[in-house]
């Protein structure tokens, strides 16, 4: 199983969700699937901004006192984001409409990615 | 009520939660309710971060195209912090443990959220 079968699972699994992506902290993906209406949208330009907000919210966790990163949602008016770090190098995002099921998106990222660790080898 | 009180009903019924608190985007708290383990781990201090990176996220949202910012959860291996804002000028943010109830906590910020803004006036 490849990583798009897990990242298409992951929405396929969450009502609501568009967009689901391996990407490198450095902003370039591994693998990427998203729905028509992603597309429509233009989801995959936020991505962008995503990684840039990741890279500012890990270098805050020191003053947080939250230990490292194992979780972030960033939810908006019109869409929500939850992130999810796999390896130091690798994060998990998936995208949702506004309204969506969040706690079955953190559900699902939870459960796909350790498969994905395992193929990251 | 006072704030104060809806802070502490907060703490009390999500188990793990440590720190409510009810603050100005200038990172100035109206009101803050805090355990004693709050106080022995000096969770209040994570507040100031938790302000600088509220600012950054809520600048964000624009290239996030994710619409006004409705919530945003920041989890960390050792504390996990919840927040909403809850008018153009003031938050709500709730600290928990590690492995406390998430789903709670965003639960009962949604549900303290109106009363807080009657309060406000």
């Amino acid at each position: 199983m490849g990583f798009k079968e897990h990242l298409k699972r992951a929405v396929d699994d969450v009502p609501g969700a568009m967009l689901c992506t391996l990407m490198g902290h450095d902003g370039i993906a591994i693998d990427t699937y998203e729905t028509d209406l992603a597309i429509e949208r233009d989801v995959s330009t936020s991505t962008v901004e995503l990684t840039s907000l990741l890279a500012q919210v890990r270098q805050s966790t020191q003053g947080l006192k939250s230990g490292n990163l194992t979780e972030l949602v960033v939810g908006g008016q019109d869409l929500c984001a939850i992130v999810r770090p796999v390896t130091d190098e690798y994060f998990l995002a998936l995208f949702l409409a506004s309204g969506a099921n969040q706690g079955k998106g953190r559900y699902v990222l939870r459960a796909i990615s350790p498969r994905l660790v395992e193929e990251l080898g």
